[in-house]
């Protein structure tokens, strides 16, 4: 597998391109657009909220019914949840205006919007933006970029990622981009993530394959535990790679299987690690597991725990603090046969063994605490099962950012 | 029902004391017995966590095992929590030492810590502080006070409460205290509340009022999502009183039940209202809801919604995050049928209609959430059940708490 430059234009024949729609910000690009040059299969994983926003519902149904799809619209600011049957129109009238602007059927346009729940999106701008955007359409990375910048809220920073691997003799690429950072609890999250590959591959493989591997990826983050109601990965495979079509699981399937991982989990820490007004990123991961189902209860626990996120901020080995968090995580262990390890690009250190404190150093804690991505490692001592979960520091500034947000 | 001034030592034959036992914080006291004339009958509410502290474990097995207790040991600053064997056995310790000094038995004794964990207690200056404390025990109100002002940690202001009713044509009292006020997640919390009361029952009846009365009371609380490996309810009675013994559910007990309750509830909300870095509380009314369960499981999701509560502390009527947080609790309810109301001392305000916002004053919403405490009434439409939860909303000040609360 190699790891390239670029993200959601980096396979082949995927175009993208992005504008000033002035939805709700002001003086930065706002919506974006991608476009495949042949027809995709497409996947796609939503959010499991009972409230869902109109685009979710949308691009349900196409990704269900349609044959094929060919572009996505999406625009930051405002979310088009909690917007009634006025704010589904909105979407026949997004997918509508795209399919005229491109020459491609309307069922052949999935939508995303995020940002503020409540507010009905401004037509008039969002389709002045289509028509802005058709023309700018471009296969560099450049305009890739470009787009994974557009479709930020409070993020800090793009989210892109590529790589390719070799398929059926054919160089086969897989790239995205995403966007966070608050509102982002697995299942899914205000975060959209697209991700397009030149793989050709059934519809009912590609869906699978995303299923499965969002277990690992998306659904292991959590910024804020706040599920939202917009959380979308689509997946576009349009199979200009070359490569036979793959129908079943075989060794073609998984090298897919592994490219996909690699995308979706940088993309995945790439939000958890830029979440709203974070300073770090928080790896936790749970070894000598009885069971997956284990160590993923467990793990999410600790990165969900506010508590345990306010001292990561603090640079303090609080490791009460995630030896709670585990004990109320709803698994069942023995505390007392617990090892704990904090690690980073600084060091790594043995901070618990058999559930009672060992005899650390605290400022060698706060050294190896005070790096911008911190890994804590719990080992339970009971089997061989492991997961790893994300999640990020609680600070001022999420407070901050959050007490504003709308006004 | 007489709502009375006071809180543990309201109650016939209850004393309590306190001291400055110096076992973490300085300049203030941290330690509290209480002790009660006659032998009680004791039932107990312990934290679900894996994790439990040792006086959890103490607790649990005194309040199973012994035919009566009479007194109740606590210190603030240290938990005694992931302590191994070591900090269980300061458990038996402490409770000899009292035993020693009250002239009772050891196993008359429960013990209860708060504070950070992982840290052994200085036994000497606990013990010191037990043979300070007994020759100071008093009866009056006062003595409660300071009782309550001792075991604070992070609390800024001692939560007591105390009711009287007629059972058995006896004047009946309920008293009780407890403190907060972070790692507050019902089930239970870090949260340690005391009850006392001079009411003659069966020690089964004692424990079966108190389990079902938290599930409506501690049990709908949240501060931080965080599930404490401390937390404990005890409740205490000793008869004095003089009724017949209530040994059936009958119109005695539903008397008793309800001042219970009436303590309960208030000992619970002053937690809430008082979590840490807090200034407000905000308590979440589901009503129309198909059954209590599903009432109970949205309106604690919304309590616990860390957008959610950012928003109220920004006296930002944001109703988006709030039907978010419906709809990810897990339960099932149809979003566009959904009414929402806002209220406090300065008003009532309905927000959504079915779903959708109304074309509500947003200068009147900010000023009902500016009040000290503020309600969001969400109406199903499903049916008559209803829950009330009890949080409060995320600030600044819980961030700076949690980031230094170790140093």
């Amino acid at each position: 597998m190699n790891i390239m430059e670029g993200g959601i234009t980096a396979a082949k024949g995927f175009q993208a391109a992005s504008t000033a729609a002035g939805i709700k910000y002001k003086d930065r690009q706002d919506m974006a657009l991608i476009y495949s040059e042949k027809p995709c299969k497409a996947a796609g994983t939503f959010t499991i909220n009972v409230v869902k926003a109109a685009p979710v519902k949308w691009d349900q149904q196409v990704v269900r019914d349609s044959a094929f799809v060919q572009a996505v619209v999406i625009n930051a600011g405002i979310a088009n949840a909690c917007t009634g049957t006025e704010g589904y129109g909105y979407c026949k009238d997004t997918a509508d205006a795209a399919a005229a602007a491109l020459q491609i059927p309307a069922a052949a346009v999935l939508v995303a919007s995020t940002g503020v729940i409540g507010k009905q999106l401004p037509m008039d701008r969002l389709i002045a933006g289509i028509q802005a955007m058709t023309p700018g359409l471009g296969t560099d990375l450049a305009h890739g970029t470009q787009a994974a910048e557009a479709i930020m809220t409070t993020d800090t920073r793009k989210k892109e990622v590529a790589v390719n691997v070799e398929i059926g003799g054919q160089t086969v690429t897989v790239g995205g981009m995403c966007k966070g950072s608050g509102m982002i609890h697995p299942n899914m999250c205000t975060m959209l993530a697209f991700v397009t590959t030149d793989l050709a591959i059934s519809k009912e493989l590609l869906q699978e394959a995303l299923s499965e591997d969002i277990k690992d990826t998306y659904h292991m983050i959590s910024v804020d535990g706040d599920t939202s109601t917009n959380d979308t990965v689509l997946l576009l495979a349009n199979g200009m790679a070359g490569n036979a079509e793959i129908t079943e699981k075989n060794a073609d399937y998984q090298t897919f299987v592994k490219a996909l991982n690699y995308v979706n989990e940088a993309l995945a820490k790439k939000m958890a690690g830029d979440g709203e007004g974070c300073t770090a990123l928080f790896e936790v991961k749970v070894v000598g597991a009885e069971s997956k189902e284990q160590a993923v209860t467990i793990s999410k626990s600790v990165i969900t725990s506010s508590l345990t996120k306010a001292a990561i901020f603090g640079h303090d080995a609080n490791w009460g603090r995630i030896l709670c968090a585990m004990g109320y995580s709803g698994a069942q262990f023995d505390p007392e046969q617990v090892d704990l390890y904090f690690e980073s690009a600084a060091g790594k250190l043995q901070i618990i063994k058999d559930g009672v404190a060992t005899d650390y150093s605290e400022e060698e804690a706060t050294k190896i605490l005070s790096e911008p991505e911190v890994t804590a490692v719990a080992d339970l001592k009971m089997g061989n099962a492991s997961a790893t979960a994300w999640g990020c520091d609680l600070t001022f500034d999420y407070v901050k950012i959050n007490a504003d947000y709308r006004s």
